[in-house]
């Protein structure tokens, strides 16, 4: 799953070290994965993925997004295949360095989702006709 | 960890089904959880949580925030001590319905975090004087 002595170990440091240090300490889930958040520059979420040490590196390292395929089990850079790369331009830790905020401008056709939608989240949900809920169409 | 009964099973259903369908089909991970990303309306991003399925329901019936704290062990609503209560103007899943981007308005003090600060995302990591990486504060 990579190797997460790329980045320093959180355990043991101290809630102040994690949450108001400059340290780079993230704190990896028990399959060695990290949330990433994906938006575009005006802040439309575009999609949400999973990085383990050696994406997160690499991304920080050449400004382009490496996720962790949990189906395919391999490193991936979005947008190999469809050219639709994404170029970070700021990356953000959370509190708890548990979750990652990439913002983005997308290469190629500005597509991040594998559906050819600009964003995975084109859809609402609000309540049905017979209760429950169900989904629309939302555009940005 | 709450009855994914709730909702309708995506199990068996198509990949049409779940991707393109105006059926909620929201697919829980092994622990029952769904990423849930909050950002304000004007697209900053907020916090990263976790739902499972009740925690799901009553967010989208009450259309205030539910999460699922994985420490705690427990349904909560954000803001329940702080009155910064999170307000659903509207929530989107993406194309595999694994995750759901929640536009929220901020009760009382508009503080998000739980350190005070408007959003979870303060820091910015950028590139490290002698290597690595470095965390700076970052305002939206």
């Amino acid at each position: 799953m990579g190797d997460t002595a790329i980045f320093r170990d959180p355990a043991g440091r101290t809630k102040a070290d994690i949450e108001a240090g400059d340290e780079l300490l993230p704190k990896f889930d028990k399959d060695g994965l990290l949330g990433a958040i994906v938006t575009d520059e005006a802040g439309a979420v575009l999609m949400f993925a999973w990085m383990n040490a050696e994406a997160l590196a690499r991304s920080l390292e050449t400004g382009v997004a490496h996720f962790w395929s949990r189906s395919r089990n391999r490193i991936w850079v979005k947008g190999e295949e469809s050219g639709n790369v994404l170029r970070i331009r700021e990356a953000r830790i959370d509190c708890d360095q548990d979750a990652l905020w990439l913002k983005v401008a997308v290469d190629g056709a500005g597509v991040a989702c594998h559906t050819g939608a600009r964003s995975c989240f084109y859809r609402a949900i609000v309540p049905g006709d017979a209760g429950g809920f169900r989904l629309v169409a939302s555009d940005h």
